[in-house]
């Protein structure tokens, strides 16, 4: 019956348990992969292999770890969402949304510039108002 | 003396020169690491491993492996840069990006709305030109 049987070790860490074998006291897994964190470990392992994570955790300073494996953990994700892509699709959105971003704010500092500019005429020539209303129909922003 | 032997097989791969093994007619890795990319190889199979990336290729249609292989490449130079963050970091720069142009573009828009009342006011009441120069002393772009 289902729950009649203890898990393999109730102090293994995740990836311990995922690959079988006996969770030793230096476990460079076992602090980042919690007993409970098997789909995290299964992940990350499915795409980089534990091998070449492990090699990894070795790498970087022990206070650099939890950060490296939820980086790792976080493109795993993306990787086995979008096989094609992985996160480097959320890049090639980010960078589509800051070209708009910027776009748009050369269309306001324009706009802003051509404002200062009548404003300045207006304080010299005080019945020029027109000129206003002429630049403030000149332009749109793409529809937000 | 260097150049007076052949490499393994002038026609395999990159991927098998690498792995040196024999390269046969339909490698899975032979048209997206020509012979002379065993850098790009080596860099993709030190983070995903051969195998890892060999599965995700026959998972993703024909079509689609060429970018496949190309995000794979990017990931595994981004990781191998910066082993803690891998492209994650550039994530996380581009995502800092953009709240400052959406901070900078709230500023345009809030100061553009300004000036639009203030020209609207201008038009009724020719003479209150220095609520302009009030305004547009009030608010500045970060430094930019």
């Amino acid at each position: 019956m289902k729950g009649y049987y203890e898990p393999r070790s109730s102090s293994s860490c995740a990836a311990c348990k995922f690959l079988k074998r006996r969770c030793i006291p230096n476990c460079i897994f076992a602090p980042y992969f919690r007993s409970d964190e098997c789909k995290k470990f299964a992940k990350v392992h499915k795409v980089f292999g534990a091998s070449n994570v492990s090699k990894i955790l070795v790498e970087v300073p022990e206070e650099q770890r939890e950060d490296t494996v939820n980086s790792l953990a976080y493109e795993a994700e993306a990787r086995l969402r979008d096989p094609v892509y992985g996160c480097i699709g959320a890049i090639a959105l980010l960078q589509r949304k800051m070209v708009e971003l910027q776009h748009d704010l050369a269309i306001a500092k324009d706009r802003l510039a051509r404002y200062a500019t009548a404003a300045a005429t207006a304080t010299t020539t005080p019945s020029n108002s027109t000129s206003h209303d002429a630049f403030f129909n000149g332009h749109d922003f793409h529809g937000r």
